[in-house]
């Protein structure tokens, strides 16, 4: 599948991301990937602009947690501080019983006339119910609000 | 001065400002705050927008340290998480020799149709020079740039 | 009160504090004075050593939020990452009827033969009822538990 | 390979590690990770304890910077505030040209009777000089220290 559907998130960095090696921190560029689901799927309040998959009522007092199961993240190059906000993009390689597999690839600035990829990532996130601790299930709304985005799992170069 | 000319600095919130109550952590807020000073105060790269104060070539490599000596900083409202940008609003109360007196007070989204005052806040930056650790006077050409927003000190209601 | 009893708080860095500069962030300063106050100030799991300050019960399921209502700090001395923990230490300026004021002073660590003085600090802390958001009275167990540790408050040296 | 050797790290939570579900954000288990390597790797400055494998100068001014190229983890149950410190294990799976492959399980404080497994992670850290960007071959001095806790990697239960 070669044009997979992809959200396209523009999200600012911090000049609070980087390090003391002066530039973005890994545990940062997992902060954007939090930012960016954030926006992706959690119902938006009223007023507020939100993609068609935002559809999950999260939170301790909805009841719903999504809580993350597993992460991979390769990083390509190191990112420096930009003003301009940088392009996270995101589509899903599976929809489970009760989790998303959720994929990533992080692009420098839209704006920029030749855009770098810096980082590729998945993350599995299950949807739990916040009282028991326990799964629950996807509903009709989220496969339906989700499938137009499925494509093909990240590919990495470096595992083993 | 009733009047004072404001900087107007959009900041997004991520999810993660919020700590366990739910609601931006204090030192969050501060987060917000010096990304507001890096937008209003540093040089721009090519192509990216920045008000006329950005004059500040800063960092290690550029020889120029910003330092923080002293905040003060009033929390008026807890503070949501929220899709649209923070209105953080800045102004100068105080050019010194090598330092620079930044007030801000930070305001729900511009978009709200009455806009929430959750914090009024001031900053003391020392422009350091990195390789000596020494203060820098500032230079005409910044305050030539950050004259037009002088205006009166933030007046803290709770101080003993 | 030239010998105020003070709190001792050992609070390890993390290299995760540096900013890009390559010293602990001034926000991060912030959070190890949030995280001394945590370990003075919150009830003890079973098995746990606690200070005799340690009397609330805070998070939202215990129906009590500590809220930060003002703080103000002062920078000395840049910090560098060291593994031993800096020595974090508290007193209380007031008491009032639902709020305390901490007062910090933070030095490098205690192992050292000339300890240095890094930052002072003061944080208003307000007891707010979870469910209502209404200020909460201080309890006759806290005014006992904390009045061994009031002095004088930080004086600083650079307000205005 | 049944017994590898490993390296204990205490690593203290802060309740700010804690997001607004109440539990250590996926990020901050990272952030964790990343303190417990620079405890294990970085020399220790004269009167610091530290480990035999503590014998990379890092930073811009020694020259070498320790990037990141690939993590993997998985979360195995949610992380409550404590004050006594997680016990973050670490072995090495590998030693690369001029690249380690660190892995990890993290442990409950190790005073618990039973200790409980939080997560199990993988990171690839790549030597890198500061000037040039470019990988720098492990040194003799490296590969000695760090045999003797070369194991087996981390087996993923949930790796597609």
């Amino acid at each position: 599948m070669t044009d997979t559907r992809r959200l396209h998130v523009p999200i600012h960095l911090r000049w609070g991301d980087l390090d003391a090696f002066n530039h973005v921190n890994n545990t940062s560029m997992l902060k954007l990937l939090e930012e960016a689901r954030v926006r992706v799927f959690w119902v938006p309040e009223v007023g507020e602009d939100a993609p068609a998959t935002a559809v999950i009522e999260s939170g301790i007092e909805a009841g719903v947690l999504t809580l993350i199961a597993r992460q991979e993240i390769e990083y390509l190059a190191p990112v420096p501080y930009r003003r301009a906000p940088l392009d996270v993009q995101l589509w899903f390689s599976k929809l489970g019983g009760s989790s998303i597999e959720v994929c990533y690839e992080v692009f420098s600035p839209e704006s920029d006339p030749h855009q770098q990829l810096y980082a590729r990532a998945t993350t599995v996130v299950v949807m739990v119910d916040a009282a028991t601790g326990r799964p629950m299930r996807l509903t009709d709304e989220m496969r339906s609000a989700w499938e137009p985005y499925l494509g093909e799992p990240v590919v990495y170069g470096h595992r083993r």
